[in-house]
């Protein structure tokens, strides 16, 4: 993971902001939604998907056919990530924030080609989420592998950004009557829902229940 | 709100997509996070934010000094607002999905210059997040107000992309002895921690409680 860049420095609020891999692999591990940027034909685009990473890498995958997937080969995309942690409510609406965990990576994406990479790369994006899933899933096939397409990004140029904690108000502010404080907000799983046609006596197996997110 | 254009239709999984002001507004206004992405320098920048409606319009706002805000000026940007509703755990890893609400907008970012419109849209955005809000805090200074820049985006070329209920699977995995189900997850609101230099006696006001997203 490189020094700040032109791209990556946290311009405001610098004191919110974090270079290294731990804390960039802390979020993104904590959070597979994410935002790929793109630039289509001249103008920008913001694709939601899922992510995962590997090491010092950064992958998501969709249909082959997908529009989003084939602009972002080879081209210069913008990932984010954020975990939402509270709103950060102060005296005046000035100082009003969110606490927040944010990533920001860029760089040039690429494409796995190879479908043995490929499969070793879907097999580590369904076990990161649901650990043991994959080995208990109708073995994907040749033809399914065809039909997704799967971008990686090395997180070279990346930066986080973190803020937690009460507000900020100024000075003169705290005297007044006005209530502050933060009202956290978090990622809640709920029990699942069987598929209305699961084959009778079948349960949800552990990674179900011991799911996570943010 | 116009018919789909190039850049909205919905090309892959048709079937998911809305262009109607209904389904856009509800999920604007379940889910005040957003990601604004822009070009800048010939690259694309993703920035996580907030997002408020006003009719057929969208708002976000930031400090003046802020970068995403000055280059989304009078600039093509494109907007999204994401809120995940569930995974859904399939009988293959092809077949797994998400249950979610989406919007993509696109168009020309303008700035709000007139003070009294941009006072007038931060009330709005601090009410619609905490109604009433906006009248129980220490006045906006012109200060703050010159510091604080207001972007808007009409509402124009969007659409909305959204999947509920149970995984599709191949006809033939039906049989399989796998587990298969929607595990939904959602938006938790905690409660308050007041900040650690509040009047002793001041409780949080009911627009705390009342607070949900997503």
């Amino acid at each position: 993971m490189q020094a700040p860049t032109e791209r990556t420095r946290v311009k405001r609020l610098n004191k919110r902001a974090h270079y290294d891999a731990k804390n960039v692999h802390a979020i993104l591990d904590a959070m597979p939604v994410c935002n790929v940027g793109y630039v289509f034909k001249g103008t920008p685009f913001v694709t939601p998907t899922l992510q995962w990473r590997e090491g010092s890498r950064v992958h998501w995958h969709g249909s082959s056919a997908s529009r989003m997937l084939e602009a972002c080969e080879d081209a210069e995309v913008c990932l984010t990530v954020t975990i939402i942690d509270g709103f950060v409510m102060a005296r005046s609406a000035f100082n009003h924030s969110c606490n927040y965990r944010s990533v920001m990576a860029f760089g040039r994406a690429h494409k796995i080609n190879d479908p043995a990479e490929k499969e070793a790369r879907l097999r580590t994006f369904t076990d990161r989420l649901f650990p043991g899933r994959w080995d208990m899933l109708r073995p994907v096939t040749q033809k399914e592998l065809k039909a997704t397409t799967v971008l990686g990004l090395d997180l070279n140029e990346v930066s986080a950004k973190i803020r937690t904690g009460a507000p900020g108000d100024d000075e003169e502010d705290y005297a007044l009557p006005i209530w502050a404080g933060v009202l956290p907000v978090s990622m809640m799983v709920h029990p699942p829902i069987d598929d209305p046609r699961l084959i009778a006596g079948l349960n949800a197996p552990g990674h179900v229940g011991a799911f996570r997110m943010g």
